[in-house]
């Protein structure tokens, strides 16, 4: 077999060997899904969120960082895929973090906070990041949706107190990067998120960043995905264990 | 001192306090910087590459995950440096990858090569991504580029075997991560750039992602900026120590 300029297809067994076609793009996906889960148990919601981690570093110990606050962690999954299916608009901090966020398996609008605020933070000496999550929150943008921090830790801190201030997003997701605040801006998340009773997901430590905050975010579609077919009840009250 | 809409501004201290200032976005990356130099040496232009991956992970055991191919570290990064001064194309697999790349310090156009080759997916079975690239390097897009893979490692594979085939990037910054192929497929790329000289700075093992292939690519755009602004020789015989 021959392409339409004449290359022979043999040249590209490298590639097909691994057994994705196009039309199937998940295959690899799903491949490496397999492997993590021979690393990272597959009992719960929780699981499918730490499997997630893992999946996005590629690092086995990334499952030991994920941390649930608000409620209990398959509640907290339960929500973000409730909000997902129920379309909320899904708000991250960078254009990185946006362009993580798969188009497929939801219809929910997605932007980014950053480009916001800049009078804000001109007038203030803020940051860029958190003058856009407050100029959001002005708008009423946070409320009930998705909010994504994946690089700035000022955003995650401006982010808990707009939750402090009544705010109430559906779920947050939460794993800004670094060595200034990272660690220090998930911890105010978790407190703020456990006193007010909104579902987040974070990491522990300074680990982190777009593609960690993108995967555990796309994870939280993907559970909206089986729900949606099916598969997977999202009541409060569903029992755990038929989760998958 | 009150905003626009008449909020306190000393309700902002919390940000302002971290000391960034709009128009100053820099500052609490430069703060970051200084906490990771004291855990990474700071002697070499390979140790900046190193610094940076770790500043992008959060995690300090990255640096010793870094490897330079096909020269001597510190002329991996020169010519890594050279070609956006050179205002050579910065090409990269995803989009993800592609928002991560600054759009300060350099004129390099940036593009991505996922999206290409649609056809060529769909005769061979190959994924998109290796499709994409082999696409645009037909096109000779990948010659004297700036070529960075952060997600797909059949990307890279198919960029390694375009090397084999006589194409030479600038240089290769190549982290792909994953449980499938990931750690193989760097092992290809350092395998093909050591034989034919082709500069790459790619990561050991599984982990990486497209925030820490955009963030060494960012760190060789502030190496030329350092070498624009006269701090920093780029000449290959230019002595290691007047590096920094």
């Amino acid at each position: 077999m021959t392409t339409d300029d004449g290359r022979d297809t043999s040249d590209f067994e490298a590639y097909a060997d691994l057994g994705a076609t196009t039309g199937d793009a998940m295959e690899i996906a799903e491949t490496s899904m397999d492997r993590v889960r021979e690393l990272v148990p597959d009992e719960t919601l929780g699981d499918r969120i730490r499997q997630k981690a893992v999946h996005a570093t590629g690092d086995p110990e990334f499952q030991y960082l994920v941390r649930f606050s608000g409620a209990d962690e398959s509640e907290v999954v339960r929500a973000g895929a409730r909000a997902v299916l129920d379309e909320q608009p899904v708000v991250t901090d960078i254009t990185m973090v946006k362009s993580g966020i798969t188009g497929r398996g939801h219809s929910c609008p997605v932007r980014k906070a950053i480009g916001n605020g800049a009078a804000l933070a001109a007038e203030t000496g803020m940051t860029r990041t958190a003058a856009s999550v407050l100029e959001l929150d002005r708008q009423g943008v946070y409320e009930g949706s998705v909010a994504v921090v994946g690089n700035a830790p000022t955003a995650a801190l401006a982010l808990a107190d707009c939750i402090e201030s009544g705010t109430r997003p559906a779920v947050v997701v939460a794993t800004p990067v670094g060595f200034v605040k990272a660690a220090e801006s998930r911890e105010r998340v978790r407190e703020v998120a456990d006193e007010h009773g909104v579902p987040a997901i974070t990491t522990v430590g300074r680990r982190g960043g777009s593609g960690v905050a993108a995967g555990l975010t796309n994870e939280l579609v993907h559970v909206a995905s089986d729900a949606r077919d099916g598969d997977l009840p999202l009541d409060t009250d569903a029992p755990v264990a038929s989760e998958r």
